[in-house]
Formats: C-alpha cells, structure tokens, sequence
C-alpha cells in the first residue's frame, strides 16, 4: 500500500480541475493506493509539506461532478521553477522529505512545459537517488503549445470561449450604419493556437474574423494598415483577431506613460486601436478577452473536460505500470469521426520546448487562417457542459480560502 | 388594416431581438394588422425610408427562437437624437412621408431613454398635426437607469454575465500564494446598477466581490487606498467591482498618453490599477468586462429574455387599445415568488431621466452593497436559455449583411 501525490501548477485553465478528478477516481478504483494528497500551491506544496487528504475535501460524486465545472486550480497554483539538482539539492531533499514522510509512490504534476520541466528533474533525481517514486506529468495549457501532444487539456474550452465571444462580438459591431473596426486581443505570447481558433467561425458562414494575426507569421504596421483599408472596403464592420505576442516595431508595448509618469504594459490591441484611430480614423475599439478566457468554465468544452479527466486517470495507469519522467499526451487518430488515444512521452522532450502553429495553417498573406486548419480546431470544441447552476450562476465547488493559505 | 412599423436603436443589449420577436408575434396574431416593417437603423430607416418587411426575413418559429438567443440589435441601430420641431420640422415631415406611405397605424420604437425622447416628440407631433399614428416605446438597456419602470428589458442578462464572469474570475484570482487585488470595470457612466448587482455573489456564500464602487456614493483615492488595504488583511485575492463612471479627481481618465503623444481615455479600472501598483505594490491587475457585458446572449438570464419578449407584445396591444406616448414599463408586484406586471407610462416622464440606485442600496461606508439590495436583484438573472448550437457555438439568427447597408 501507499499514497499518491498530485498538485497543480501554472496558470489557471477551465480543465486543471478535471483532470484532478480523473487522478483522483482512478486511484479510488486501485486497492494498492491508499489515499490521494493534493499538494496545496503547486511544488510549493510538497516543499513546505502542506497537503491535504482529498478524501476530506472531495466528499462526495456531487463534488466531482461540480469540480469539473469549477475553473482554474482547486488546489492553488505556483509558478516555481526547480533549479538543477547539481547546483542546489537543497530543495530536492525537503520534497524527498515530504513525500517519503507521507509514504507517496508516484506524484503526479499538471501543469505547463516550466510544470514539465519539474516532472523531468524529480524523475532524474530519484533515479539518481535510487528512489522509487514515479513521476508522472498531466498536461495543460489555454496557450496549446505543448510538444508532442497533439492538442492540451484547456485549450478547446479556451478556444470555445472566444469562438462564442468573438461571434457575439461580431454581432455588436455591426449595429451602426458608420465603418466600425474592432481588434480583439487574445493570449498567446509566443504561439497564436487560440487566436487561429478564432477562424473556426468561417466553418459556420461567418465572415469574421477578417484578419487574423499570430505571432508566427511576420508582422508590419504598413501591411496591417493596408488589410484594415482593404477589409473596410467589403465589410461595414472589421473584425480583427489578434495574439498579445505579436511583434511590433520598437518596442511599442512598453510605451505608455501614465499619469505618474510609469511606463506601463499596454497591450497590442490597445496599440493597433490608436494606430488605426491615427491612420484610418474611422470608428475603432479594442477589446481584451483577459483571464475569462481561460476561467469562463460556463463555455467549457464537453470534450475537452472529458478528455481532461481522462487523461488525468491515465496519468494514474502509467505510473501502476512502472512509468516515470512521462508526460501523457493525446494522439490524434481521426478528425472526423474525432478519435483520439493517450499516450506518453518523455518529459525531456516536451519540458521548456514550444509548439508553433504549422505553416500550413496560415494564408500566404500572413493575415489570416487556412481553411486547413478548421478540421484541426473544430472537434476540441464541441459539446456542452450540463452545467449545475445556483442561483443563477454556475455552482462552485467550494472550498474555504483559509484551506490553502 | 394597417401595416406597424418597428425600430430597435441605442445600445446593443442581449433582449433587444426577443422585444422585436415580441411585437412581430402579437401582430401576426392580430387581423386588423397587415404587415410590420422594420426599420433599418432605429429611426434612420424610417427618415431614409429603408424598411424591411418582416415576413421576407423571419420566415419560420425557429427563426424566432434563435433571434432571442442572437445578441445585439438584427435590425441595426443609431445614435439619433431628434430635434426639437418647432425649431427643425423637415425631418418630421421625412419620417410622416415614410410613415403614410407604408400605411403604418403604430410605431414601436426598442430603446433607451434617447429613443423614449423620439417616442415623445414623434407623438406630441403626430398630436399636432393630427396624425393617427400610434408611437410606442418598448424600454431596453443594460444600465437599468430608466425611471418608472421597475428594471429594464437587457439588464438581467448583463447582470447574470456579469456575476457568472465576476464569479469565475474569483476562482482565477485566488490560485496563487501571494496577495492580489483584481479589480474589475463594469459599464455604467452615471448609474451603478450593473456593478451592484455584482454582489448577488454574497447570496451565494462569496466574500467577493469585496469592494464595490457605483457612482452613487462618493469615491476618494485615499478612502479607496485604506479599503484596499484593509480587505488585504482579510483576503489573499481581493476582488473590486467599479462603475466605469465613478468620478476620480481630476479628470485622470483622460490623462494617458500614448506612443504618438496623443492622450486616449483609459479606463478607471487600469488607473485603480496603476494606483494600487504604486501605492500599495502588491499584485494587481484590472479587467474591463467591455461589450462582452452587454452581448454574451450564451449566458442570458431567461427571465430576461422571456419579459423582453412580454413587453415587446405589450407594446403592440397598447397600440391597439389606443395608447400613444407611451413607454411600457415593469410593474414589480413582489420579490418572493417574483411577480411582475406590465403597464405604461408617459414618455416624457421617463425620456432624457435617469434613474440611480437607491441610497438604501449601498452600504454606510460607500464601498459595498447592501444585503438588501439583492431580494431586488436576484429574481432578474434567474433561468437559462436552451440555446441552440450550431458546430460547437450557439447559433444566431442570419441575416446577411447586405440587407442593412
């Protein structure tokens, strides 16, 4: 008999608490584990030995039910990065502490690239150490940048999110009877994944959105003036898509001065709003979709909550089996009928590595999505959550705040 | 028989369609009726005689049930303000032209208090010259600034968006170890009841939102610092609602200034921000719910939807039964169950007023809500729509956007 130990890492995302669940049932069906830990802030957590028995905390199949509806992290989060153990094992020796002090076999860890990252380091240093304690990671990310995996838990309720906003968006800005261009700022600092998925709109006879930009194809101002002019040429009202992390010349995003006289981060939309309000004047606003594109779980993706829990039980499986420096990954097998299988992968191989939208996927002007890529986006979106709701709003799994401080 | 003329204008809201579905139901069912044309552009279309017979764009029961779950306003809108016609009568005899031309026995007119001042003045003209004409106003937008009226058709479904939304960003909030404050702006330039109805939360055992500012009650820089400050001693992750229209000293809103050297208007909530950062320098943030707030019909309340509808037919029989001049209006008859009733008004009781949330409402302090203020505001966002979904997002009515240029 022993425990297991799972924590969650990174920034939040609608699916975190899913695949939770799915860790969590898999090892209630296993007579060789014990109890299930949940580690409170990421790696903090297990450093500062401050976990919690889920057993106290997730009480009953209605519980389950409703973190599977509940955004972000349950558990809190962390964005500590593990040093190398050559250079500091300090910290690897209180986590051995912790872990051997509550008798765990395998830890699992969700999270982003930096969560597996962690996941290849405990590995190797166990190894090193002779300890047998598995180590396996559960990924997830809103940005799907993840290597390997074919898609992350995360990003298709993400990408439903501002799928649905956008569309609604659309239907606002074509109210008045003056042009009108509107710029939606979506995250993605280096990859554009959830801005292309914007594009799933075409496969609905949505014209919007009219331009798309990712930070994968080249930038210009001039060539972004042009598109905006030849768009308000066709359509009344332009709707542009665009990544937070696209490049601009000079450094424009950190040019705003407040009224201190700080600078401070204004962000891309903001920046192509004034320069189309400069250049084209025409009616124009900017809009930030923010963290409710990553926590508006009232939009969540039915298969990518599914697929979240079970990829989280899988994690559990790969560690029975003798599995350990493993990040579990989705292999496509079909696009229509959408089939996918889990598999693993080497955390060394997915840790601190990207993925970047395929050529392919972008047009040859660089200003928008290929059709191409609709087939890609269009089954991680689809399905609802039969959402519990409370007096109006979605129910929350409730925790106490004074549990995770 | 005659034909009626519908015009929806200001604002978009997520109801301003059920109202419209509303009219054109009640007038199908009645003989004396012939047809109902739509006017494209609020009372654009009217001036401009650009009119859209109703039964060559909403052809079946279907298309009615997804214009009630399509945002924003099908039939376009405008910012027009009529002048005054003693002073300017030409646009007045524009609009008598249309109006007879078409044979059109009643004007509805969808809008806010600018659109109630047309109800006014058309009808009061209408009297003048002795035109038989009935003017209508069916009452909409998010702000629930309209007197009279108990609340109006478009407010619950912003409210329920905004306390979902205000909800989920609690639980993204909170994931980290570190204190944070999150602040949150809400529309409303001179009225605080969408930002007030944030605090439903409280009735669903949430300490957010923790702050909540309306323009109701006085704001200073210093009270806002020291209840910033004091809700940090209490909360790890501190959640601020504030009206976009509080007045801040100085007109700061205005006070950035951007790459070209041009000032733009920030918004309050990133000068809060900036404030907390310098002052207080924990981790902050703000979120501007920006027209998300007003179109997110996938998250409309079905009160909402279903007495926009109600009064839009209302509208009709008000006509019918003679009435001109007339806004139709909520009567609330109680909180528990809830009950509301439809009467009218006089338009020139309710056009170019506003209505402000009551004293009562807002705490001793001026930094929150009053528990009593959320028996008024709970009934509104209760029941969801059964949207219907088309490849993974919710489908909306179609209308190509030709028919509006």
């Amino acid at each position: 008999m022993f425990n297991i130990a799972v924590a969650q890492s990174g920034g939040p995302t609608c699916a975190i608490n899913a695949s939770l669940v799915g860790v969590y049932k898999e090892a209630l069906k296993e007579p060789s584990i014990d109890a299930v830990f949940g580690s409170v802030n990421g790696l903090e957590g297990i450093i500062q030995n401050h976990m919690i028995n889920l057993k106290s905390m997730i009480l009953t199949n209605d519980d389950m039910e409703l973190l599977k509806q509940t955004p972000s992290t349950v558990l809190g989060s962390c964005r500590y990065k593990l040093p190398d153990w050559e250079e500091d094992e300090e910290v690897y020796k209180q986590i051995v502490s912790t872990l051997k002090q509550r008798n765990i076999g395998a830890f699992l860890y969700i999270g982003g690239n930096d969560s597996m990252d962690t996941v290849n380091k405990l590995s190797e240093y166990f190894k090193s150490i002779s300890l047998d304690i598995k180590v396996i990671g559960i990924p997830k990310t809103i940005d799907n940048d993840l290597c390997i995996t074919d898609h992350t838990p995360g990003f298709g309720s993400a990408a439903k999110y501002v799928a649905t906003t956008l569309k609604e968006i659309t239907r606002d800005s074509i109210v008045y009877s003056i042009p009108s261009v509107t710029i939606v700022e979506i995250m993605g600092r280096h990859a554009g994944w959830l801005t292309a998925s914007s594009a799933v709109l075409h496969a609905m006879g949505e014209t919007a959105p009219h331009l798309v930009y990712v930070p994968e194809a080249k930038f210009s101002l001039e060539g972004f003036l042009k598109d905006v002019r030849q768009e308000l040429s066709k359509h009344k009202a332009v709707i542009v898509a665009v990544s937070e992390g696209i490049e601009v010349p000079d450094g424009v995003q950190s040019g705003v001065v407040d009224n201190f006289g700080h600078k401070y981060l204004s962000g891309i939309g903001k920046y192509l709003e004034e320069t189309v309000r400069n250049e084209i004047g025409c009616k124009v606003r900017s809009i930030e979709l923010n963290v409710m594109q990553r926590c508006s779980s009232h939009l969540g993706s039915k298969t990518d909550i599914d697929e979240s829990e079970c990829i989280g039980a899988a994690g559990v499986r790969a560690a029975l089996n003798g599995s350990t420096g493993k990040v579990m990954v989705f292999k496509r097998v079909s696009d229509m009928p959408y089939t996918v299988t889990i598999d693993s992968a080497d955390a060394s191989k997915i840790a601190n590595q990207e993925k970047f939208l395929p050529k392919k996927y972008i047009n040859s002007a660089g200003n928008n999505i290929d059709d191409r890529a609709l087939e890609y986006f269009m089954p991680l979106i689809q399905g609802e959550l039969n959402l519990v709701m409370e007096h109006g709003v979605p129910k929350h799994f409730a925790i106490h705040e004074s549990v995770l401080k």
